[in-house]
């Protein structure tokens, strides 16, 4: 089982020299499993270790059968959408604060990551978004400096859905549904479906509440008379919109795998990062 | 197309006089059409009209081609849970006001359906859950009498998932996403998905949200030490709750099959039900 | 200062035999301080020390210049009613987890309430809400055994406010507002205010938010056709309502005076009892 | 008592051309009444009628008793912030559809006025809020351009509250609480109430909600490490925060005074307004 990864590709947070130490660590044992070690490009240039070679994203889509990331989930987000179009899976490690996407702990990483290589894992197949980029998380249309709400109508298939003024329009799918769309009081969707959300920021309409639709929804923004609002995916900006202006979401063809350890858990994992401990407060 | 329907059953609200007379007219204009007309034997009670034969449910189930439901949505949930295991499609008319699942107008209801009977219209096959009993819009654990919230923990294909204090949970399907549980802060769910959706009724764990999980959950509820919780099926009135009771929701084998006419738009049934009119209220 | 305070009382969890260690050890720090020293009947029931003399409510409302509360919210809760009308200061010692009302800890309670007896210390007066009882927290009309939702109007000083469907209606004070009505998605009134909050749970019109009215207000709700409601003060169970039963509530002519230590911070209570932690969960 | 009113200043909607007819009916209606009539500048130049003077906000601030405004919500916060200072009692008549501060219908204008003049009515003082400008709205901080949430911290009184990180923290009066802040999630604050709501706009700690304080606090916000913010106030865009930057809140010296005809209910408004038509939808 473990002969399936052959070459591993080791990627760390952008410009953190934190990340050297727990690298070179991952390193050492994937040579003393005869594994192939590559590094990223913009990882090699924070690690500078002459004997694994750097190498681009494109060069670790092709060729590295698994791709471990040392760092938070933007950094995970970040690298994910780059290697989707290569299918090649991620492991998350990190840092200390367990994240969304990245739930192998620093501290047991080599005693994890070694039973995974064993075959203890599962595979988790993750949707992605597209609006002239891949997006992860979400696709969000929000207002820009202007003081006041932006205005726009949401067609779905074509099919006229609903005109709103609000703060802004966040369409995420499960991944990015513990996100930014869960403060806006978006659901939480589970990441084996794949599914879309609509989920409004701050609506005009009080009783305008999240919608669900499938994942062949062709979500269709078009600006009313809007001073400023930006569409921007995965929280990255983007660009600017204008009256009349429309933005496309939809499903992307590629997708995301994740590899976690046999004895991850979803809900454990919601339970820890929510703080759904279970104890009550007091009554009064 | 139209020969596909050849016995219609026609069903009205319980005990509602004022039924008799559209009843009557959609019998005679089916008897025009020489289609074979059944009448439900509650309804029969309150039409007396001798000509047309007064039937069971089950004989509805194993007879009609099609059901023809005139009532609000209660009636429709009522029947469409006692219809669900014959595999009839259902049509549901509304007496003045539109209905999630009474979407025809009893004022234009012999031109719809008269179209439909031709061959205009679509199908839309809804889920159902299952706790001892079939519901269509949801499964809800509720405090009873007791002016405490009631306690219990939540496991999913028997994984645990949450405990909670709360004054209920609500188990939706997206039928029921626009009923009980959007009142609750539920989302939306496009009824054309096959997903459930299980919403906290005033969660004390105030990052306690709505998750939406595959079809296939089996979702179980295990009491704490609780004086009085109640499970209630599509809001009927069930049986209680002791501690350490278990109640178990899934998905039902049977579905429920809706017509509607080929113009027919869940949009604009959403619209026009929560008042999403677009005008904006004043800034102030 | 100090001297304010010549006759305490002490009043222990309702039949909670963990108290008396800690009760013991507050008679003997108050006799040291040649304060007397009140025990109240049920108390005493449980302590079973015949130094100090068992007392009615009453006795310790006229008698006592302080009343030291040792249990949880909801012993407070309980206490601080039944004290009221007498104007008896109270301080609440929680017994390992932070209370609302319950603020100091009973591991440093020695210490704390000696600098409290030399002076240091605030006063709060908090408002109560009467409907035929007394509630410190909220009055909540609430649904019954039944699986429908109530039905019922608000008025407002005799001026009508909404017609509304729901699972139900708290009126809270600004004491109740982080409890039963945060869950409902009632905002937090800060205790110094006199304020009276009506927070709808679960409301059938999307748009129904929660009010804030000035004290003075009296709210009437009257019930439409129901089955079953109930009305409950401070989570109490308390009585049914039929159809076109009224429920008034309004400010009560009492208050509760709690106590504090000097350095007790509403604000680092709610980010204690709440999660506030100001650590964010990751971006995915 | 229609003789306290001797001038009367007419404002119209900034440079909108249908306030010309219905100014001038106004005009001879207060002419009819032997009253003193002034022109606003702005408004003059576009009703372009010789016989009544045209002055500055200031003069109308000095010389008037009473400022008609006709236009929507929004001209009358704007006309309110300038008057303020001055004390004149303000009317507003909507052009058309209920506004929250507009409550005469241009229709009965003429009518209501004209017993208003009699003396049918009732005073209203409003609060206003200030940071370096008034608002009788609200107060937020949004982020700007940036795809990020931003990152502050809320003192009120010198006592640190929380950090937050958030989409924005809206700062409302009562009046400002049906505004922006009732989108967010904030409750309704009466608008005889001088309070102040903190409302938070999609806040990443999901147990933040929003808190009411008392008239007189002082709310500071505190930014972190965040690349753009932008404060608005009654949402005009104001100016940019950087790093460190502290907004400060509190109550204005001013109030606005506004009037009502005599049968206005504030009640009756919020239900017109937020479609609280006690309509249900139906229950599937």
């Amino acid at each position: 089982m473990s002969s399936s990864f052959k070459t591993i590709a080791l990627i760390g947070k952008h410009k953190n020299p934190d990340i050297v130490a727990p690298l070179l660590s991952l390193g050492r044992y994937m040579e003393k499993r005869n594994l192939e070690v590559l590094l990223d490009q913009a990882t090699a240039a924070v690690v500078a270790e002459a004997k694994y070679p750097a190498v681009t994203m494109e060069e670790i889509g092709i060729r590295a059968d698994l791709a471990i990331v040392l760092g938070g989930d933007g950094t995970m987000l970040n690298i994910a959408r780059k290697l989707a179009p290569f299918n090649v899976p991620l492991v998350g490690i990190n840092q200390g604060r367990l994240g969304f996407l990245t739930d192998l702990s620093i501290d047991s990483m080599l005693e994890t990551l070694g039973s995974m290589l064993d075959g203890q894992y599962f595979k988790e197949r993750r949707m992605l978004l597209y609006v002239e980029a891949l997006a992860l998380n979400d696709v969000a249309v929000n207002r820009g400096i202007g003081g006041n709400m932006i205005e726009f109508e949401v067609h779905i298939n074509g099919e006229y859905v609903y005109s709103l003024r609000s703060d802004g329009l966040i369409v995420a799918s499960p991944t990015g549904s513990t996100a930014y769309a869960l403060s806006s009081g978006g659901p939480i969707l589970h990441p084996s479906l794949d599914l879309i959300a609509l989920v409004p920021v701050s609506p005009h309409t009080l009783s305008n509440r999240p919608i669900v639709v499938g994942p062949d929804a062709v979500v269709e923004i078009l600006m009313h008379h809007t001073a400023v609002a930006r569409v921007h995916s995965d929280s990255h900006s983007h660009y600017d919109l204008r009256q009349d202006d429309k933005v496309v979401v939809r499903r992307s063809p590629h997708t995301v795998t994740l590899l976690h350890a046999s004895d991850h858990s979803y809900y454990r994992m919601l339970r820890e990062k929510l703080g759904w401990s279970g104890i009550p407060r007091n009554q009064a």
